[in-house]
């Protein structure tokens, strides 16, 4: 591979903006450091804003080195520069089954928040306890979209959606062991759930599910826009 | 199993309208007779109307017999007594990749317009002939949701969803041969897909599909009632 | 093979009531009608009862020509010849997610009322409504043992595992289409459970599930006999 | 993640005592220094005895130095601070059919006494040996329980199953290389087994197993409570 | 497809005696009426015998109607002429867990007398009753080779294989419901088997495994004729 | 192993040029340093040139001390010892879903380029922003093989395989998390395309879709030479 | 679905002969009776020839009353008109490794003559007996692309590919039992080829197989046509 | 666990030899060093010879130490001490596919010779370079027993099946990548393999294979001993 060439090789979708109302995201994991600087660089030159997803330590340093106004999550692996006057609207709920789950949880989140959607945690709710899920249950029907994180306890989702009237995004996490099968077996779960108005994104998947959640707030608040 | 308790076994969820918008809907799949005619009356009785979903001929026969305005759908397998003055509202966009999958997304179709909302179809616009879906995509730009139902060629989904801002509702189908595991490679293909915007429900289970984008299309038109 | 020697191929375990405490049971699925009968007729003169499971209903008739007592279940495909002063003991709960859970849940039920123990049936109370499940716990918790059937919503063994004091015996069922695997997504849902207490046998195996429920009833009833 | 919130995260269930018989356990694995301290110290304040699982040396040295009568076996990873006056009841086996089962083995027997169950080892009694069982089978057979803990030879738990009148409960083992697809295969031989009695629970999960055999060993010894 | 060549599709590997020591043999399933005699007469003028395998009735009436010395075995679908004067030699055992995997010992057993092998039988000897392997043992002793065929219960092979110093030829069965994948279950556990001496043949290949121990059984016999 | 013989077990295959037009390339990865040295020495002394594919940056550097002009290319792995006076002829296209698709496009192109064929590289134009692909097209089109590289989104070989009328050679990617299942999903994806002309090589083998590709390219260069 | 839009769900694909050098091809399998006539009626007027694949008897018999000259194959189920003055050209070898992969064979060699390919068979040439591969391995090597079609023994592709100096496409089939998994072990033989030049398709993909090798046929008899 | 019963948990099956014809052998594998250590020395003072497989250069190190005679062969983990007056009887044969199963390949050779058979080694004659194997044929065919190991190309013990008149042994590796899966892909060929007188042992498992060759071996060399 001639070398100089190489930024030709990552073709950054500028009319992303216009087409799906979100600016692009830099998914970290596994990009070296020249390429990953560049990227920072021209996306916050173009946007005046950067969302990183799964950075490592090592990245994180390398990003705030050049800009100190970077902010990095060590749990979720999420590192963003953000606009100063950023606003948020709606609502979502992020909940978890188990604590163990939080680093998706928060990669979640920490996106959602990011692209201004105003979000509520409920985290270490799972069914093997149920009370703790009814519980916050009042709150949780007050948002626009339900985010369902758990991993070996992949029942979560079927509970919450039996109960609110909004979209639940699934999502099935790598935690367990034995027979969880990497988080497949929950990622089985919630695609067999019983309950309607669930769909399930891919395992660990907070970054996919928090994009999802925040379409559905824009909508729920903007209405849509297209339409007219 | 004493006999005469039998409809003690489905117990009809009442409050389930209050709770989450929707009234309770028919699986008729492998319910006997008796048991269906009973459950299509309570619910007539209940509501006014009712959907049954994955109905046989027979079946259909049956509670036509009964229920003379009852529409059935050979294809989809849907059976429904509707009432006289529904209205719809909002829209979503059903898109299939080949001719193949047209049963799944008849189910999705006359399911979303039994819950209301407005439905266009796209048809047969899979990606080994992508400019079939070029020529309709300004049309689907104007949906709220987009359901996306391919089976062997699950990539429908991920071309969509890099084009539209909405959140996309993807449909994998046991259509195909050979290596297609019964839908499963779609599937897989559906839940990684690199495109954001993305989620996916269970094979085949296109009225899951329809009530998602439901909720989807209710949000966009009516804002979020519960917040306030 | 040579045919006259054909029943010493079933070798009847004359020793096994002594041994595990339970009378041999015939899986009738698949052997042709002489065999059957012939294995019938040998356990009830040995036993004065006999239980079948998975017969068909030309099997039924059949036994049914030569013991007009034998009665059988066409849901679960149980017959059975029983003792008149049969006496029942304990208590076990029998809970399904769905209606088309019954027929495991009568093969479990049934076969364990056969073993003499005294069954409750909770049907239809999966966790896509979970206020089903919170209004009958109070019952279920008198029960020395759970037994807790689901096909696709495999999720009905964890609520309750959370929920009780006693062992819960999960059985996935094949109920279900798509990536249910024939029911092994309910079955990894169930081994993968984050519930404490719930060990889990095979697809659609309520007989298994009734076996370990007697055992654990007569252990609570009568104490450990074999210690003294 | 406001950090701030943390212990809000796990929320302890202070009331699973009254409701299950059992006192919350602390699964160590991937746990935090700060947070694994923290619950320890929860639970030590409210129980007066601590049981935690997959501990590595390095947490065992961390709670050890704040509760210096922390007891860690580095086999299995259990670590535990237990009530002076603790009393054993009942009885049940623990058997496993290599050595390389003994880690399971030993969480499965220490979680068990640390819950009141006298327990009892039989190890390295596989069937390719069949005179190992059968030399200890008279002493298996006086346990109210009976935990069967077996690698890529999964079929202890069947010949166990035909020779005692208790519930085995089963457990696989990761032990093995090449196709025991990480106990997967184990797993289904068990599932799969054709004697009676016999329930599985997840790969390597003696704790699961050993709280199963304990919720039996109680109803033995105490009859069922809940009923009177 | 020109249909005049249709024989030539089916070569016939006339050199194959020399080469194996074994004729051709003839898998009849899905083979058409006029395909199948075709063979089965160049067969027998070349060798004055035939074996074929998984015959149907049908296809037994259609060569019995040609070669009236032809017999059938319904069970096992072996359909054999065979010559007058044939000796058998040596021994090997054929063994099954349970009844239901006596078809598949058929095949094995009227394969290997078919080759020559003299054959015992020991039916229903599973693990479950671990007795009734013990009590044949001193017989099964006595083969070159023994043949070890179970379906859900696979563990047969690691027993006998544990107990005797001559190769098992373990054959898994699609004996089983559920979780037995078809056999695969059973193959999984045979070939994880901690025993020494066990291999492997395809789900339900009795033929493949009376090959196998015919060539064993003939080493056994004449001790190694080609290194002479 | 007698250590003196190690060379006589990998036994190079000096008619290979002759039967296949292609030398033999070394699979560098997990060869010890003085085989691996070895098998440079032999085949650049027969051939005059020698390809490596897999070899790590020690490996590298141990082949450059001995033959200072090979070039290493860290991103693939591919070293080569090149003939100077090599010329290319006709033209692939190698294309790539996204930038971490390269490396295995890379193994690709420069094995490709070994062979002397012409390489165009079309990178990160994967289908979730179809434009980028639909912009390169006309450039592709003029390819007499098209290699196309993805992995989580399998989804780009359909998409070309229906716009060229040249062989698609399909490579999958291991790149991705969670339910990639390690690149299978995408070979899953990838099989069951409803495109015509696509086949499919093993998981992030760049150098096979290389070779495959050479073979065609040459025949539309020289046309069938040995027809004639 | 208003049923009087149904042709408009089939979109022709008229421009794909110029785009891909192939007319659209018929897929019949499950398509029903008015639909596939209406389908062959517009493909005949466009272009004066239609193929079908995976035609029934009945629907064989529907064509043939409106276009008598359809020829119909039964084995591999290939329905063609088929226009009078079609000239063959270069030259591709179909082989198998059994007489049961013959269907699979039929449809791929039917399909390439078809579209103008010149077409040798070499069937039951397995590995299981390789001189029947060798003796025709000089006729093999004058094809421009090998079509190698194995079930049960994925194996015969490997060894051409080492043989021979031009691409094979491998076919895996559903041929065989037991462990086969529907051709899934077949696939993942053919997948891991150790040999160089071999590419796969999906499972039965006859069809498939004969588009790429015509592919290839016109680039070795024509050249490459699009770079001039 | 009481560490002082340590020694108990490993039950020397002394009775082995008489009843197998074999000592028993150390798997090393995961043992820690005083465990391992101690079992050699019993062991040794039994049988005065002990074989060793999966040792690592650390426990080769350690066994040296004590017993300096011990042999340690790195490249299969063989560690043995063996009496000085062994005698070699018979042959077998041991083949690989290519270089990188010969790890397994010196665990099989290794074994067998310590158990006392002839071994000779035919290394690097896959089927993707047919020849090879042709080559070697007249001497393959001498043995008694063929063990054959392959990874990614598993097809080398169809090909030798087909050609030798004694049993086939096949020993699917790991080696490869992608989707070999872990060696499942070539024990799937190997147990699906059209040829006769094949019969499989776990994936890398060159022990067992030796194992069996060894039992096949005695009953050629000396007949059935047992049934005299």
């Amino acid at each position: 591979m001639n070398i100089e060439d190489k930024d030709s090789f990552a073709k950054l979708d500028t009319d992303r903006k216009r087409r799906t109302g979100f600016n692009e995201v830099v998914f970290c994991q596994s990009k070296n450091d020249d390429f990953l600087l560049e990227i920072f660089s021209k996306l916050y030159s173009l946007n005046g804003e950067v969302l990183g997803t799964r950075a490592s330590e090592h990245q994180a340093k390398l990003i705030q080195k050049k800009f100190p106004d970077a902010l990095y999550d060590s749990i979720s692996g999420i590192i963003k520069i953000e606009k100063k006057d950023k606003k948020s609207e709606g609502l979502i709920a992020v909940c978890t089954a188990g604590t163990a789950d939080i680093p998706v949880a928060e990669e979640a989140a920490l996106t959602a928040e990011f692209f201004g959607t105003k979000v509520k945690r409920y985290y270490d709710i799972g069914v093997s306890g149920i009370h703790r899920l009814i519980n916050v249950l009042p709150e949780i029907e007050k948002a626009n979209a339900v985010i369902a994180i758990a991993g070996m306890e992949g029942a979560l989702a079927s509970v919450i959606g039996g109960l609110v009237s909004v979209p639940v995004i699934a999502v099935p996490t790598s935690v367990g062991y034995g027979a969880n099968l990497g988080g497949l077996s929950a990622l089985l779960t919630m695609i067999n759930s019983c309950a309607n108005g669930i769909s399930v994104v891919n395992i660990d998947n907070g970054y996919g599910a928090a994009y999802i959640a925040t379409q559905i707030n824009r909508l729920a608040v903007h209405g849509s826009v297209k339409q007219n």
